[in-house]
């Protein structure tokens, strides 16, 4: 299904009934993770944090329990919010939140039917030169790249 | 008008039309230029980088130009690319393009009939505790003014 939005105004707003979240996951080593997936809205393969909507009724921070287990197998001892910001406000509702997870352990990645998605584990200052040099290029991504390498000491 | 986006799946895209840019106004003395203006979707005052769509046939650095007069009343001299990247791509086609303005010299605002803005003037310090308290929420903001602060030696 392909919307087109050619006659939308700046007036108008989509009400999106989703609600977002993202998680940056670091390691006791200070590497993070970003998940490679194929996006149809992109028309490419793009480098992104984990990242979802939240089922009916559940909180923020345990749809990114959530999502976090099933996109890259791990579960977090410590959840904190680092941010939350609109995405596109000049006509989508749509807000983001992300949090950084920390104390990870291994358990075993449950993807849904129709994920396909490649793990790729990534110091900080490496991510500081992919969004640099654009091939990190999604908006939730950067702010919390940017958000937590900063956290831990790292500048670009 | 209000589209309601309920049923809308992530395997769903939706095809923007917008190409979009935003800039980052840095002045001599290291200050930034920021816009308060109300958000139908946020439902709320909004703190962003000057920002608009392209009008047809217009490639972005010039967009870029005319957005910077006519929303802050400055001209620049120079305009360097800082990144570009997609604001929500599980679903949102739309990609944004920001770029850094420097070199600037005080023309006219000069703003559509239902654009209602101030102008607000930063040191990056300020704007870098503002994203981490919440006071700065727009994805495009935050991005652009991570990019441009770190490339003027500013760290949060």
């Amino acid at each position: 299904m392909i919307l087109q939005m050619k006659s939308l105004r700046w007036s108008a707003a989509i009400k999106s009934e989703f609600k977002v979240q993202g998680i940056v996951p670091v390691f006791a080593d200070d590497t993070v993770a970003l998940v490679r997936q194929y996006r149809h809205a992109a028309g490419k393969y793009l480098l992104e944090i984990p990242a979802g909507s939240l089922e009916k009724g559940e909180n923020p921070e345990t749809g990114a329990r959530r999502e976090l287990e099933e996109e890259i197998g791990v579960s977090a001892a410590k959840i904190e919010k680092l941010s939350e910001f609109y995405v596109s406000p000049g006509f989508l509702t749509e807000k983001m939140h992300v949090f950084l997870a920390t104390e990870l352990s291994e358990t075993k990645q449950n993807l849904e039917a129709d994920e396909l998605i490649t793990i790729e584990k990534l110091t900080f200052p490496q991510t500081f030169e992919m969004m640099q040099n654009g091939a990190i290029e999604d908006a939730k991504t950067i702010v919390g790249l940017f958000l937590a390498g900063t956290r831990f000491g790292f500048h670009p």
